[in-house]
């Protein structure tokens, strides 16, 4: 059977953006496509052949979502495994893994997981709930600052917070969570690993997180990164090595830490296309939404090289605004070279929720960086 | 009010390939669209907001069609112009405007309205009916062999005919037509020219048609052209010239002769998207479709430089093969690098048919040019 042909379908577990720019990719080459969001009005409702509202989290509806899908693929992990497994073990594609989404989908198993690798990640504690953590402090086992991780359900910069002293903790979620060492790095760097059923595995190249110097918050995704071709070299080689151990079929994104003293710590990954990747759409060969789609239906990976520069800046929701979006100032950035501004289309913002993302594409790193600078200065996301 | 809010709608006349790829960049940005087309199977039925079924020359179906669209646009010129004339004098933005495609939508209209403006276009005459040909032949007015166009209505090479003797009018339409000179070009060129609502102009460069040096038929469309900088530059003032005169809004290509002592014809123009501009999707700062919705949303244009070289292969029905689609031999040109195919989603095949075309991208032009050769050697659109 051809994907490119009517009789095949492909279901996506989530609507959010994620996936509504891997849909896409399915339009462009006329691929069937079934999606199941909680809400209705996720971004995938339209550009989707089937659209269904229904609990990611439920047995029930992942299992029945799927039951006339040919490939199963998720734009966002936290769903049911027991229901994807049951899938699995019924001859249904479901790609990445279930495995590969049990060691993900858990961050303490995800932890351990590196240590039992030998894959380099900064030191950690784990523990069952919340109260344990204060235990330990006061036992002498744990030391201010560290980061506390809730095991689940953490996304988009929720279940993560920096702990300096015991009142951090208060408001937390009780359940099972890592403290993890605060790393002092010299940079965050991201490397997305693409692995097709038949094996064949491709790297993009290193990118990297340039933070604001005070506010401590991602401001561009820069590729390439501007860091020691041999720094970048050992990057390519712990998310390779992440890919092969970890099995996953798709996009692998692997989060990095370089130290002070240039070592590489695993930070966390993410098996699906990736914020860190979405620079790829107007700058690679081939965009990390087309090559997610080439690796699970196992098609030939494509090129991963860059045709220009690329730095993305992504839209968030201004603080002090919530309700209707308005994009204030988008006809200024639209009159910056080589900048394009892709919308999610989510009707509400509200501090902080990513609306969109822009992306600022150069033959010269240097005047790219610029360009962001100016977007980033330039557009806000309010509301009415 | 904001292009990307949900109170603004953009109308599309036509829901082929072009609506297709338009709708496209509508989901990027998250512009909401109203699309009608004729036939249900439309590839703009998803990904737009609403479908709706009905006939594009019927004056009442497009008048209806856009009492609540706040901006009404087009993927195809044959399309009811009173309809588009009564808005506008209701104050709808209607882009291109219906003066623009009231001189396009006729070739004979088109090709007086050069003569007028003093651009340069082969010789031809005009006539009322085919019967008039005969006459004129019978007579010594006009002389074997000519190019026969029919006036109106003509699509994808359908209503041109090259006629080298009287049998080869036999079965042409009766209707209004022209008889133009046969021109020995040397390369057929193409110039897209973006025009916003402001005024705001700005080209593309330059791309040739490669033909088939045996079947007179195009196998690649270019980007940039391999000429000479002179001629690159006379086709784009001749370019710039025609879309100045005829004031359109939106894209206008340009396609022209570049004779053997390098004077530059104007053959015709189309006032939106066109096949010749179809690689600026993975080539270009700025594809098409995008440098079309900035143009007839009054939003700044954007670069129309090319990242790298881009060529275009059409995917269409092999001859012999009619009915439900195959694309054979995808995963092959897949490995191949910088290949990215675009499929309509046109659901049958039949001979000639445009099913979707295949970008070659290459830093490279000569590589590229390779690459494409083995993508045109290797996919075959056939049937079940």
């Amino acid at each position: 059977m051809s994907y490119f042909s009517s009789d095949f379908k492909l279901g996506i577990l989530g609507g959010g953006q994620l996936g509504k720019m891997l849909l896409q990719e399915t339009r462009k080459w006329d691929i069937q496509t079934k999606v199941m969001d909680a809400s209705s009005e996720a971004p995938c409702k339209i550009a989707c052949n089937t659209f269904v509202i229904g609990d990611l989290l439920d047995f029930d509806a992942v299992y029945n979502f799927a039951n006339d899908v040919d490939v199963l693929t998720i734009e966002i992990e936290n769903v049911n495994l027991d229901a994807l497994e049951k899938l699995e073990d019924e001859g249904k594609k479901v790609y990445p893994p279930t495995k590969a989404l049990r060691i993900i989908q858990n961050k303490a198993k995800q932890k351990l997981f590196y240590i039992d690798n030998g894959i380099p990640t900064a030191d950690f504690h784990r523990f069952a709930y919340k109260s344990e953590i204060e235990d330990s402090i006061a036992n002498g086992g744990l030391h201010f600052p560290f980061i506390w991780k809730a095991a689940r359900f953490g996304y988009d910069g929720q279940g993560v917070k920096v702990v300096r002293k015991l009142e951090d903790l208060e408001g937390l979620p009780t359940g099972e969570c890592i403290a993890e060492d605060l790393i002092p790095f010299k940079n965050e760097l991201a490397v997305i690993v693409s692995r097709s059923v038949s094996g064949e595995i491709k790297t993009y190249p290193v990118v990297e997180m340039e933070f604001h110097p005070e506010a401590n918050q991602v401001e561009y995704v820069i590729c390439p990164a501007r860091i020691e071709p041999k720094v970048a070299q050992k990057a390519q080689e712990i998310a390779l090595k992440v890919s092969e151990k970890i099995q996953h079929v798709g996009l692998l994104a692997v989060e990095m830490f370089q130290t002070q003293d240039d070592k590489i710590l695993v930070n966390e990954v993410a098996p699906r296309p990736h914020n860190s990747g979405h620079y790829s759409i107007e700058a690679s060969y081939t965009n990390q939404f087309e090559q997610h789609l080439r690796a699970i239906l196992g098609l030939p990976l494509g090129c991963t090289d860059s045709k220009v520069a690329g730095i993305m800046v992504n839209l968030v929701g201004a603080e002090g605004y919530t309700g209707d979006v308005v994009y204030e100032h988008m006809e200024d950035i639209l009159k910056l070279e080589g900048v394009t501004p892709h919308i999610y289309g989510k009707r509400q913002t509200r501090p902080f929720r990513k609306m969109g993302h822009v992306t600022i594409v150069n033959q010269d790193i240097a005047k790219a960086r610029e360009i962001a600078q100016m977007v980033k200065e330039t557009i806000k996301v309010i509301s009415k």
